[in-house]
């Protein structure tokens, strides 16, 4: 009995240094407050609070993926300066916003390499909450960290919450990271 | 700039080793089929998926703090052969249900030790849901692990589900660990 319970722990301890590392998918978004390119208040405290609790200095046995999904504007116009006239156009504002989406996810790539945690960030365009299970289901990781503004029952009816809908629907475990108190904005919508 | 950045970096590392460890919490209860002491199927799948996936082989970066709540007898009898006729009975019978507590901890805190990971474990009496959000509460960790049958909606309506009023109402982070296909037993509602 001794025996067995020894060969586990060799067992286990070897299989942790040996094994790949844990896979935590990150849903990532741009502040409403500070302009782009800047990551949303939750989003880096997901971001911060994964670092601080589950990697701490283990480096080696995280790999973080940075999701970004992009919400196209309904009538595909991003300024409503600009003049849209051939399917050129409509090409460029595509590429223009590609190019959005990776300043942002640039900030957070940054830190990882500097911390030296494997990472791996991407952008997708549609509804947040659907490409984020869609791609947990694509991408199979262990843990799925996503921010929450942690608003109330009645803020939540009109902005909708896409933590919510991700503990719920994502294939995977899912940890969802409430803003603190000390950094939500005036307005809690915002972020 | 470069030098902050290097500055925070050395400041991450620094903290990550010197900080406490990560506070775990985890509510486990037992087994429903292979009765007592043996760990529900549910609470054993979740506190393997936080040894391999969260805690690794970082050992002394984590503490678990295992919390059994015994959900008391609504007319305080645990075996219907049994006679109860004066408060001494009862108390006999407080101390004797208090030692199955301890037996179905014994298994938690013994794989901590045998691995290294620092751990408490103690137990509460009272409605599981309710006493797991006040000892977050009271203890606050940084994280509550907490294993789920994953029933479907029609089973859930009947037997209640503790991770799912946990996500919503305890006062920090949370992960629902589901417990896998392959280890569903016939009737689900089983552990």
């Amino acid at each position: 009995m001794a025996g067995t319970r020894e060969s586990e722990i060799k067992a286990a301890s070897a299989s942790a240094s040996s094994e790949p590392p844990t896979r935590v998918m990150m849903g990532v978004n741009e502040s409403t407050i500070r302009g782009y390119p800047h990551a949303s208040i939750s989003s880096k405290g997901a971001f911060e609070w994964t670092l601080n609790k589950i990697i701490r200095n283990n480096f080696s046995g995280f790999k973080l993926l940075f999701l970004h999904v992009q919400v196209p504007d309904e009538d595909g116009f991003d300024e409503v300066d600009s003049i849209y006239a051939s399917p050129e156009d409509f090409r460029r504002l595509k590429r223009r916003d590609r190019i959005r989406g990776h300043d942002l996810l640039e900030y957070f790539v940054k830190r990882c390499h500097e911390i030296g945690v494997a990472c791996e960030a991407w952008i997708k365009r549609g509804d947040p909450k659907e490409v984020i299970c869609h791609e947990v289901t694509r991408v199979q990781p262990d843990l799925l960290v996503v921010g929450s503004r942690g608003l109330g029952p009645f803020q939540r009816v009109f902005v909708g919450t896409v933590s919510e809908f991700c503990a719920k629907h994502a294939e995977c475990p899912v940890v969802t990271i409430k803003r603190s108190a000390e950094e939500t904005p005036q307005d809690p919508v915002d972020d």
